[in-house]
């Protein structure tokens, strides 16, 4: 039987908090398009969450959420920065040039997905020449799409050229709750500069729903026109705000976060294979030649190889410590 | 206190079945976007409910699925012709010139949204002109923005010209199965012509999500990258099928889209204004002065004028009889 | 033969000072993307034309200078109030939608091309609502499409409230010189809250060629990427910058304008036909039925029949006593 | 004083027969939008030229033409193989995205310019993922950015595996005449599976247009529409169809593109820098430290570096043997 416990970190199912609060939020007539309280309730947590002062929405997609920030942040004709190998540049089908008619993305190289500080430099003092599409911001990604946490001051060091420039800075956290487990202070970030940031719900255990956080307020002028255009104003809102009152009223998100990044190091512990990239997250990235990962394949256990050549072991919050051995098991039996 | 239970159909929570579904569909780990077995099954029930062999996809938002569809119909340079009043003119923020990149639309006239056969002529006999966007499809809404409800034959005299001409059909079904409920046969659906299809989830009383069916064959090429790009291929895909799965499997969404109309008619009974449209599916439309309708909202029930002039009283799956005649007596009052 | 003599201004030639200008400028290496020495010069007598300090560019396209403009003043979930059959509602085959990313238009009603100044106060006072575009800018055409020209002061009635709501204007010029040889004040646009102003050359009788001028400097910031991408900044800018210098630097454009402009007042004297519109510039709009235009088709005089069902007979620089005689005549005939 | 004589072929003037073709054109009332005989006749030409029944549309902008060229070959969620260094990759400030609604390019490597048929295989082959945006187009420049010429059969195994998928071809020609001096065979085109032509008038020494050569004709069907709404589709289309008919009529573009050819050996044999790329067509592209090339520059004669690190020196029809000569001494005084 086929096992996808280490596939994605978004093919667990929902956590029981989650779930209680959409069933608990399921319960009456209430006014839509985010203007209900379970969507205002939801709201004022990711403020707290944050310690800050920000508009928040709440969407369906993080392909989208993310791809929305940037054409805010960014015109058609302007390019923004970010690792070459950061999800908006390589698993999302074009989102930001679609939803930012075109805007172009510039990548960036680095160690284990975090930008490297000196190779802002070039793009940044860059004239504006009318054929290229000239910077007009960064994206930076925490939990990087290769397991490892910025500290903020290391994020610091990325946005701080960039908000000298005037530019804006994006912040894709579909992964936020791993790297604050990992120990990123989540109240740092309203001091990085940070423009708009994405606070990923499936991936840490929620039904679909992700947090768009407006931290500029000029930004967020008539953001909710500019989601319902792009799809991602939900008539319905209380199914996307209730899961994140769940998760956060009593602190389930950092909890369940914690154990999918202990699972990950316990699963780096078990493994025979050479260990690519830091295991901060919940993500565990190693070496392994083509017929043996067919041959982990073929014990059912399904996971994929990634960009840089290395294969991915995700965790999650329902990731079981059974379950690692198990696979651990698998691992020792092809290596 | 407000009372929403008129102001609309999504104001209403989830029915027990949907959320049921959604619920017994959080179990495991399952493979993304829409690969799963839950994702199966509810397009083989949305094949079924249509008897059609079709492609299925479950996606979060109406907005976004009717947009995708005419983006796949129709050239930037190319019309799409709809009821001037048809929610994608008048509702959706200009989704479908986003999602298809300026695309045009062709408002055409028509009682009760529906839109008047003799209308189609002239656009469909203008020549080509470089300087006007033609003509590449059309666009139904069943049933309509005001409540009525086509018969099949009533829209297959929309269809057919259009075909005729080699142009494509979309059908908007956000309150689909009120249409059905009023005696609209689905399964005459893919005689009509029909090229894509989007069946509303939300308004008959699903969390988000809305089925997007694509009968020919060949647009349905490539059709997830193009959901992806647009934000519309969820990575947790069971989340959007499981609750049609709940409210097919035994016919719950046929019961509860009747029972929306049936409240409906019961509140044409009581209502004490001139009733503007036929309330065919599950909505009221009335002719109503401004001073009654504030003095209404002064009683804290909440409805909505129209761009006809009307307000309009909505029903649900969840509007019970006592509301109907709470809010007939409501009415008496300011009358 | 067939004659095309007022079938549209940009049926004629181009001027000889228009003419000797380009021959003029193709003289020498030079650099490119409108950074020369005639691309300069020419900018300088836009400037000096209009009295005032603003970026200007020569681009060869006024569908998609006014397009690009736009764009630049709207965002894609807003919206541009422009007359309901102005050039960029009717006739640029939904370019504005194509260079604003689905972008929307509100048509509003007036007299001969004119916006009722009454019309623009409903969507001013329309509270932002997130299912539809709230409005970004008004764009306003002088002359009209229907040959009226605006006095100074009318257009301030339009943009005052437009400013006051800190919203964009756009002034589509495609007949600038024909309002100004109305008797239109070229040196008050500056003043009227202009942010983007489209001089037309085509139409007075350049080569292809139109003048953008950013007034408001900061919608300026990296205007030429913005042209660049939307195919607008050509190599070889002087080729669309010279004509300009031959038709400004000792007033043709203005003496060619008011030639034609005299011919369309002599072609009104002369015309059987009841006159719909005043003839302020150089159109003479007239009532004439469907068997009297093949009629005078059928001797070869091409005109076109317009969106309010008249017939329009346009005069240009070209346009000669003999040619509106002849015209004349043969009107005679067919009435 | 500054010398561009080296900088680009589009500074240089235009030839005196693309002047002549102008001037003569510009002689009577003509219907607009390309309907006009001078465009028919200059549209014959270029059919003639490439030995092919085609469409055939002048436009202004090479960057327009290419991109929309790229739009009809390519949906938003696909992507288009060319080479890394191609101008459509990395001087088009984005364009193909802006007109393509986000469509994406990848980059593949190859010598000189020229795409490495090895680097087809793997896009090729690779399996349609809803993340990533699949192949639908390969375009390809002859001559390359950095001047070297594809002879007919390299460009057919290139474009034969790309057929064989059902994918479209398209063909940057904007030193298509250089090419063809330099031994390709244009009547050679039509065999390859090329569906979009553009023919660059502009660097042959014409003032500005191209040729949009449409041999598919399924493609070319509301072409003008989808020209129009991209600003692409002049009023006065004789200015840009005249060129040509000055420059094909007795072979004046060959014999032009054959002289800048000529100035380019010339100057690749005088030149005392390492010649980096082959000098098939009319750049000569050396390598070059950059105090050597301040040096240069400081005598006036500005060249610019390229991506790859040379630095360009550009010949065109209206390069003198004496001015190689001059800058040959120029570049031995800063070697």
């Amino acid at each position: 039987m086929a096992r996808f416990d280490f596939a994605s970190d978004n093919a667990a199912p929902a956590t029981p908090e989650a779930m209680a609060a959409l069933v608990a939020a399921n319960t009456e007539f209430t006014p839509g398009y985010g203007s209900d309280k379970v969507s205002r309730r939801a709201a004022d947590l990711v403020r707290a969450l944050l310690d800050a002062d920000a508009e928040v929405r709440f969407v369906p997609s993080g392909t989208a959420a993310n791809s929305v920030a940037l054409a805010a942040l960014c015109q058609p004709y302007e390019s923004v920065l970010a690792h070459e190998h950061a999800h908006i540049c390589t698993d999302e089908t074009g989102a930001p040039g679609f939803f930012g008619h075109g805007l172009g993305l510039t990548g960036l190289p680095g160690a284990s997905g975090k930008i490297d500080p000196a190779a802002l430099a070039a793009p940044l003092a860059a004239p504006d020449l009318s054929h290229r599409q000239p910077v007009a911001a960064l994206s930076v990604t925490n939990a990087t799409e290769y397991g490892a946490v910025y500290a903020a001051d290391e994020l610091g060091a990325l946005t701080a050229p960039v908000k000298a420039k005037g530019y804006g800075v994006h912040l894709d956290g579909a992964r936020l709750f791993n790297a604050a487990a990992a120990g990123f202070d989540l109240k740092a970030i309203k001091g990085l500069g940070v423009d708009i940031l994405v606070v990923g719900g499936a991936k840490v255990g929620m039904p679909p729903t992700e947090a768009v956080v407006v931290f500029d307020r000029a930004l967020a002028r008539r953001f909710d026109a500019r989601l319902k255009q792009g799809g991602q104003l939900p008539s319905k809102g209380r199914f996307y705000a209730a899961p994140f009152i769940g998760m956060l009223e009593d602190g389930a998100a950092m909890r369940h976060a914690a154990h999918a990044n202990a699972m990950a190091r316990k699963l780096a512990g078990l493994m025979p294979f050479p260990i690519r990239h830091p295991v901060d997250a919940n993500g565990v990235f190693v070496e392994m030649d083509e017929p043996r990962l067919k041959a982990l394949h073929a014990q059912g256990w399904f996971v994929y190889r990634f960009l840089d050549g290395s294969v991915r072991f995700m965790c999650s919050w329902a990731t079981t410590e059974a379950a690692v051995e198990e696979i651990g098991e698998a691992l020792k039996a092809v290596a």
